[in-house]
């Protein structure tokens, strides 16, 4: 089975991403996992609401989640996005299902009752944010989806133990899922070409990370990028063989990233 | 079976639904079809997006759909309210999965692409809405799901065969499913008592009523009322052999429905 999680920036190309299923699915499983931050900002500031972003004490950022943001995030997430995706797939013949780690409580996260972050120099505790990190997942949901040939198309939010909706970093997510439906291969499609020495510089990329090298990048990776590196090196620790890292805005964009026209991580 | 189909009011009290669920999902399989027209109506509004409501020639209300009202539509069923049900039964320990009429083409409507409508006293022709009627179930989706105990949350919009995403009658779905599903009995909620003679008298239920008397009713409801005396004729067209309406507000609605507290149609 092939895992493919697309970002959720405004230049990714679902046309193109959509095109290109339609050979894939012929000859393997596939499952997706998107974002949606683009629309989740563009529907946060249409309603006047700010998205809040904290940074943790080690330099990562993340969005602060009250219950006004959570309503905002299933309105972007599980809403639009999440069934323009599944009716394009439809479109093009792919019988897609949409679901959030909500249900079938497919995401289970502890929810994180105390956050510290940074504020200036200094260090301040915070409670109260709907987020969470996925520590279970009950793949049934998924397994009756593809064995049925279906083909899931799955967001956040989660659902934490207590059974509220939390905010979760999808990137984990997806690692914890590889983990649990032992998944090998697996593609994340993004506004960039692939892993960049230079992040002005779309040429500069790196072609290949051995996955016992990926601390090194951690230093070197800023704000959403340090959280792709964290979620792969805990792939990696789960079973995961190999990870493309590759351009979401170009066509064939998985084939071309099944051939290494990005990074690869193994 | 049992389809219960719980109406969109604001009164609606998905917790005592959820509570009486936990019972009743012991003794039979249950699916669950939602609106969301209060939530719409909110989430509208707060967007500064009012809601155009057209009149048939023959009186029936609708809401008119443009592409920012399926928008709005999207984010308030199948985000909002949906997920948040899910969530609840999910902390019912009830393992509910949220499905929207694209997912898995569960509901494929003929889109309307000339509607005639009441303009004052004259007739008018309108295009470009994106709403449609259920002409086709795919019940793979619901019944995989069924099979291996979840429990379905299904809302619209419904996917037009051109695979356009498109307001749909929530009340003539249902009654496509419960032809397609083979259900015999199906529950309605909503924020009456059940049908009533005199709107304005809560007491004034009607206790029963033949299906083959439904007719007669059809001048007598109003609006929306209208709409659910059209689903449930098709319905009983379609198979169906007895359907409870009663009230979403109460304490153990559905308990107190199939008790024949509301109204029966049979």
């Amino acid at each position: 089975m092939l895992l493919i999680k697309v970002g959720g920036g405004k230049h990714i190309r679902w046309d193109y991403i959509a095109q290109d299923l339609v050979e894939i699915v012929k000859k393997q499983d596939v499952m997706l996992v998107h974002g949606a931050n683009a629309t989740r900002d563009e529907v946060a500031e249409q309603l006047g609401y700010k998205t809040k972003i904290i940074t943790s004490p080690s330099g990562i950022e993340s969005v602060y989640t009250d219950q006004k943001a959570i309503d905002i995030f299933l309105m972007s997430y599980a809403g639009l996005v999440n069934k323009n995706i599944v009716a394009l797939l439809q479109k093009n013949e792919l019988n897609a299902v949409g679901l959030t780690g909500i249900d079938g409580r497919l995401w289970e996260a502890r929810q994180k009752k105390q956050l510290y972050i940074k504020d200036g120099n200094k260090e301040k505790m915070i409670t109260g944010s709907l987020t969470g990190k996925v520590e279970k997942v009950n793949p049934k949901i998924v397994k009756i989806l593809i064995e049925n040939k279906f083909i899931p198309v799955i967001c956040p939010p989660a659902i934490s133990f207590e059974k509220e909706v939390v905010n979760t970093d999808n990137d984990w997510a997806v690692a914890m899922m590889i983990g649990e439906l032992k998944i090998k291969y697996a593609i994340s499609l993004f506004e960039a070409p692939g892993m960049l020495k230079d992040v002005n510089d779309e040429k500069s990329i790196v072609k290949e990370i051995k996955s016992t090298n990926l601390d090194e990048y951690l230093s070197y990776a800023k704000g959403r990028m340090k959280k792709k590196v964290l979620g792969v090196q805990k792939a990696f620790e789960l079973g995961l063989e190999k990870m493309y890292w590759a351009d979401g805005r170009v066509e064939s964009p998985i084939t071309k990233a099944l051939n290494q026209e990005g990074t690869v991580i193994f």
